[in-house]
């Protein structure tokens, strides 16, 4: 018998870091935030692959989860689990999904559940549990059992550490912060993420955490953290693939002493709204950044389109097709494609008023060819590794920002070939 | 100024023959048919690239196209003439697919429905027209109207000369046949087909053309075009992308001299739907063989759903994605993939009653992997060249049966890395 489906896979992989990747940034501390980390070795190797942070009393909590009609054990506990909106600890495991595991899967999310919970003297329901990394094998509960134990006897660690340990495929620690000022007090965001991908394979989900010191209800929370996902984490593809894991929450103590929110009527609500935005954008961009293979960062801007939405799924349509992919990572300025991926979205569309360039370079108007159209600018700017495609649909006022990777043989390398 | 977005595109490529390539079948003569080919010249290449068939007086039509918002010229003129119902000649331009082109497009196409109607003194909506190849440049009117003169003077060719010249990235030629008995007469159908992906770069477009002697009324054979088409050739994909210009064509020339179809209460309708659905299935897989970069061809079998329309829907997204294609070159049973992939489909399924498995060989059954999992066999399975992939829903009657091929660096090859 077999120990699993993927027993004899290499992992974690040698995997070069992204030329997109970015320096990991300075972050604040956040008051009633503390992070630790451990070894749980849920794989057979040796590194941290356990989170665990603690979350002062009062802690709000909302979240967002994949839409997966196959979802981890951990992303229907945690749906639940925001509704009541108190958190006390997140716990993320990496190595092993716990997806598709049935009764015993659950049973290791809640024996973490109630151990964390046991130390801290909350209810279980406040102890949010994420897992990343291998689908359809059991979490094994006596790894788990351990690894908890021992994390809470560490001594506090940094915001990049944290980031580490969340990863799997990832190629480089991703991290974000920002600030507003809310009501005469400035509130401080920061943030980890980790992700190759909707999904990456096998074991890369992505896994968002926000933590904020404002004050803030959680409905209103939730409400902002949803508007935020829509226009962010919603808007990037690297392979079309959705996760049965993929989870963001955010968290907010309450310890930047600020009246709390609870509606855009409050002062100072627009600007934390803002900032939450922001270091979504920034989040969701660096996972675009470690893409599998990703060798370009492509912005794709739809403008003219039916409404925002369709314009969003115009945008995800380019920047899900393998041959717009391919070309880009071929340095080809090969707008037809992008034709291509715009009729074949589903959404409403007049030929004969597209406009398609690339780098603020048109190289169709109205439906043909510019009479005078020369590639070499946009050649130019298709040899860098920042690409901006530009589609005007000429028919409304919707527009929509979607970001993407190339497709490269650095993808099938990752997801083909890495078989030990 | 540049000549167009891709002069300087090596092409054709140098292309393997596919390893999945199967070789030209016996086709039977058509009655009513009359195939030639010639040299346009439509890029600097020297084959031939024009097709010419001309159709008896009284052949009937049907066809299906893309649904893309963009289409091609030929495909706007094309769904406007198969409403008449009477054909009298097909030309097929490989090497341009006169897509996005404006009323310079137009303008060439209408040109050679003259051109041969005059010839043939038949009307211009007779003529039916598609082209092949780069998008975003002007069928060249001049080297159109040379070549349709030249072709009107060569000998008749043979079904593999034709299913050549249509060619354009394929790399062998694609041809099907197959018989039924209508009212006591044997009717015959012979049929070529090209393309690498449902569109494949620049210059892959999926054509089909089919041709009977039979005798049948273009309504009914509309529909039961129609109604082959969605269990074929709406049932395979190499790459999600959507060609400009898909076409296929059915004529019936009604030389069998069999009594005409025209509903299912005649005599033979069964067999003569059953038999084109045959066809259709046989050029439908065809395709998928010679999908860019495939090495294996893959069956994705789906049981159990609540609708065969949703089984299809499940069936695609699991052959539409990157990750389970990936694996699969990879022969890796990893079916953790296909398990994201039917959770991301948008359609019913519930999954602790979802079963997967490969080649026969169950890996995970009622929302779990088995108890005594095995992956010897499946792991086995996988190194072959055809490759079934198995989902039950266990929620339903629905199934449906999808193919595609994997996802290969020959891909990343064809699309990215083919510059001159």
């Amino acid at each position: 018998m077999s120990q699993g489906p993927h027993k004899d896979m290499r992992y974690p992989m040698d995997l070069t870091r992204s030329p997109l990747a970015l320096p990991f940034p300075d972050m604040p501390e956040i008051g009633g935030v503390t992070l630790r980390i451990a070894r749980a070795r849920y794989k057979d190797w040796d590194r941290a692959d356990l989170t665990y942070v603690e979350l002062a009393e009062g802690t709000s909590v909302a979240g967002v989860f994949t839409r997966s009609a196959c979802p981890s054990t951990e992303v229907e506990m945690g749906r639940e689990q925001v509704t009541i909106g108190n958190a006390r600890a997140l716990v993320v495991n990496a190595g092993n999904a716990n997806a598709f595991t049935g009764h015993r899967g659950r049973e290791a999310v809640k024996q973490i559940m109630a151990q964390v919970s046991t130390h801290l003297g909350c209810e279980p329901a406040e102890v949010f549990v994420s897992s990343t990394g291998v689908i359809g094998v059991p979490l094994p509960k006596d790894k788990a059992r351990a690894g908890i134990a021992a994390v809470l006897e560490t001594q506090p660690c940094s915001w990049e550490d944290a980031a580490n340990t969340i990863a799997t495929t990832d190629t480089f620690a991703k991290g974000a912060a920002a600030s507003a000022m809310v009501g005469g007090k400035r509130v401080k965001l920061a943030a980890i993420i980790k992700g190759s991908g909707m999904i990456a394979p096998d074991m890369a989900t992505m896994l968002g955490y926000i933590f904020t010191d404002a004050a803030i209800a959680p409905e209103f929370l939730q409400h902002l953290l949803s508007s935020s996902n829509s226009e962010t984490f919603s808007c990037i593809t690297v392979d079309s693939d959705t996760s049965t894991s993929d989870t963001v929450l955010a968290f907010a103590t309450g310890k930047a002493g600020n009246a709390p929110l609870t509606s855009f009527d409050d002062a100072g609500a627009d600007a934390f709204a803002a900032a939450l935005q922001d270091i979504c954008r920034q989040l969701a961009r660096l996972v675009v950044r470690d893409g599998e293979g990703a060798q370009k960062f492509i912005e794709v801007r739809i403008t003219g389109a039916m409404s925002d939405e369709s314009a969003r799924k115009i945008g995800l349509s380019i920047a899900n097709s393998p041959l717009v992919k391919t070309a880009i990572a071929g340095e080809d300025a090969n707008w037809g494609r992008v034709v291509m991926a715009v009729g074949k979205a589903g959404e409403p569309a007049d030929r004969d008023k597209l406009s398609i360039g690339f780098g603020g370079f048109w190289a169709a108007r109205d439906g043909q060819p510019l009479a005078d159209y020369d590639e070499a600018p946009l050649a130019a700017h298709l040899k860098g590794s920042e690409i901006s495609v530009e589609v005007d649909l000429g028919i409304g006022g919707g527009s929509a920002t979607v970001w993407t990777c190339d497709l490269t043989h650095g993808y099938i390398d990752i997801n083909a070939d890495y078989r030990s």
